[in-house]
């Protein structure tokens, strides 16, 4: 596959965005033009990346954010902490599900792509306040992405904050049950982290160090464990794309994990990191595009890691 | 590794039963000798295969069953038939639950993996009645698992009829909500699917099928479809292993499904099927040494798909 | 208040049923006219009675039937084995709702008005077999609705037990957590208690009885005891009218049972019994005109038993 | 009944805390004396009380404030808006549970009694700020328990705020949907509401004010109006003991409220207001010794409203 194949692919998956919408519980997200996409594909094998479409435009990294935090809670902590944490079931209910942990008397969130769950990765990010925390994300999100260009888009931020009730009831839950400890640092940083701007290359990137065992493959730097990646993408494949995780994984196959921003990334272990945006979402929050996209590069490059 | 290697994990692995317990819901389970351990692995490459211990000892399939009869329904009513009656999203309850589907108001059951879904299942295999839709699957997995000797154990199909009350419920649920049409019939199926007797090198020859998609190595023959291997692979990571499915998936790494008789097998596309039989169960439901005798091999042959 | 009177409130409430509409589950229900309605008002302090409107028309007795059944088991069991299988809680969940059991953890039905818990009712009367279950039922219904010519409507009891998967379900619940024993026999016994065919000014005479401590106001003799009568009316207003019983009972407030044939009866203790019968259902399955026509009934009369 | 006969049934119920404990979720709570009982009843008929036992002992008013907060609201707001935006179902929940909003589909509060509901009756009461709310709530339960030493319980409040996370959660789960729109000062006045300390004997005159119709007997004062008062009693008899409401209601048949300060209250229309104290609580949260006094009354003086 070459810029020009893949674009091909773009061209007959554009209007795929017609069948979805953009995000609107927050007005910085329902203003973003639907008609955009965009893909990245960084290869192992040749050390080199195609792309095509709408590749550095920015765009909120939202629940995709989830990946790198844990990654850098895991470098924190260790995986044993992390796991002791957060339990690494998927949940069958809506990632915003509040009853989700009562319902099956858990006594942990029950994995870390749950906004529950997240919120708990977040927590166990070191840092003396929510400020450190952050900036501590931020950094470890440029390099993971090899782009220093990453920033809080304020506006978003503000947005997520002041609409954020169920994540905040979701915390006070958690602390009222002993599984975390401090909730408003914990829910400055989460806010934040789902609030910086990525592009579909930084994604690939992202992508392409977990497929890599951790191993950032443009500069031959460990970035992350082999087996803090192994896991990631263990989870990802469970429980990457919300409720429609399963079918995700039936229909298409590789680890992955989207944003409601529009963003959507898969590592496919020892070949490729993908990076996809388009904003307009199915009914689970997926990018519908994006993951028709991701399915024809899946077939075409023969990636379905069950096959 | 050899029988000699493979001899010396399952004497280390051996003692794991006594952290577990033989299922002891029916008489027939419950004086099953726990002290027994057996493997099987199906190398794909050398088209020959490797065991150690209990591996002709014969145990009841029960859940294992899932697998084959998922298999038969989509070579009976195709793919498409197949997964509009049954969803592949795993639910975060426990295999027997009646609540997940009206929790999350699913007009389906949730996957082929859990008792309901697996009853919807069998309700799709061909056949005029209870009887003919049996030998099929009798006869269907004699077939995959390359063993003319599977039968019906009697006594512990009439103990599961008897005590199946709770599949009775997500039964006669499901027909009152339009996802399946005949009860009793079904149920007679379903009964007796769970209660045929197999070893673990059968268990291994049907891993090994999925793992060589769909083609019995032993024979160059195709005996299922490669999508249907790939998808059926698909749903054993995010729910073969109950509700340890994901945990299972972070530690171990390979596609696989467990039963309640001690049985557990493992598909690792391109490589090895494997089966593994040793009754003392977990908590969830799977089997204590068998899964930390699997993760041993894993390792061991550096299998996992997430790496 | 006379029958005049109580005429005009029949014709001041009649168009109500505009706003409802018949139940249409069963064919037998769904051709029923819902331009009726009649009331039965049976007064203890002159032991009269006065009506208007459709009082003799006979309807499906339906889920009215939970409390002479549940009456008969006292009487058979005693207060003590009925109450230690069924608990007296209301629910919260709709009358058929398989998951309320499970997600509270019961080991017994919620109480005798939700469909598990009358099924497990009907479980506990004597008698060796269904046949003899019902006709037990269905003398003891003539007697305290002082009705002999009360039967059973065999197009609605076909169609009830057509179509009652959901209470299969409900009773194979139950019986695989060991709350009741024989399946099969109980719902027949069940099904044929909610098709019978009664009147309103039945109805009244029943809660009539019950108004008066037990005893048949027009005969003086005993039917059930004290105790079981005022028992039966507490439960009639914690959980008498489905998921709008705390409603009613905020804005009418006198202890009573609905059924979706239409009919709809309240014991005020010491005072009335009362029966009304207009079919046309709101969406919690209550009669819209009976509920209204005893609103007013109850305002007129000053009944309201927390004022 | 006189104090010599009322002593007589406090000295026979005594040993009943033995069967429970004190709360113990907080310091202030676990440090109470369980060796305590006492009872007063507000006779409208005589205009006069009795009382025996531990009737002036401060204790915390805890879940019993539910009751005056809901009048207060219902002056302040009138009836259709308080139950506009609280239901008045009871749930099958526990007190505090987060999911019986969600998994019902609700889109309010299911009744007043719970704490959601209960936190959004406090939303209610009009008040600039949290200070104000608060002092008004105070002013009210003086005047309506006729003891102007009510005051907060500041070690008590501490803890409340200090250890509250669940209601803070229930709270921004309700914000979140759109049922309350302030959390912060709300749940400060909701905290102070639960941590003021008063004495049988105001519980009993509360309650002799709802009896009464909403009349004061001992000014001839109206507090609140009837249909408030009797819409309150009617709330408190199918939800006014947590998850133990509909046991009390058939075993003792009088509208009453509870608190796990050890408090319990209930209001006979037009006959008694009856406040008792004694704080070993069931492990439904609903005083020991208690419930069994209170039930000995209602017998001995034949108040079963079900009767």
């Amino acid at each position: 596959m070459n810029n020009k194949t893949l674009q091909q692919l773009v061209d007959k998956n554009f209007n795929n965005y017609k069948k979805g919408k953009v995000a609107d519980y927050i007005p910085a997200l329902a203003k973003v033009n639907p008609k955009q996409l965009g893909i990245t594909i960084y290869d192992l094998k040749n050390n080199d990346r195609i792309q095509a479409g709408d590749v550095d435009v920015r765009f909120a990294i939202e629940s995709m954010s989830k990946v790198p935090v844990l990654l850098l809670a895991i470098k924190d902590r260790g995986i044993k902490k992390v796991f002791e944490t957060i339990n690494t079931e998927p949940t069958g209910f809506a990632f915003n599900s509040i009853m989700n942990m009562e319902i099956n008397h858990r006594k942990h969130p029950m994995n870390p792509f749950v906004n529950a769950g997240a919120i708990a990765t977040t927590s166990l990010i070191n840092g003396k306040d929510a400020k450190e925390k952050f900036e501590r994300i931020l950094a470890f999100m440029r390099e993971i992405c090899d782009d220093p260009d990453i920033t809080l888009n304020k506006e978003i931020y503000q947005s997520e904050a002041k609409t954020g009730d169920i994540n905040r009831s979701l915390a006070y839950y958690m602390k009222g049950n002993q599984m975390i400890e401090e909730v408003p640092e914990t829910l400055e940083a989460y806010f934040k982290q789902c609030s910086v701007d990525v592009t579909a290359t930084g994604m690939a990137k992202l992508a392409a160090v977990l497929a890599n065992k951790g191993v950032a493959p443009w500069s031959n730097q460990r970035i992350v464990s082999e087996e803090s990646a192994t896991i990631v993408k263990s989870i990802m494949t469970t429980a990457g794309l919300y409720d429609e995780s399963g079918e995700f994984s039936v229909h298409v196959g590789v680890p992955a994990k989207s944003g409601v921003g529009g963003g959507l990334m898969a590592a496919v272990p020892n070949s490729y990191g993908i990076g996809v945006f388009s904003p307009a979402l199915d009914n689970c929050g997926n990018s519908v595009a994006g993951i028709q996209l991701l399915k024809d590069i899946v077939q075409e490059l023969d990636l379905d890691i069950f096959k």
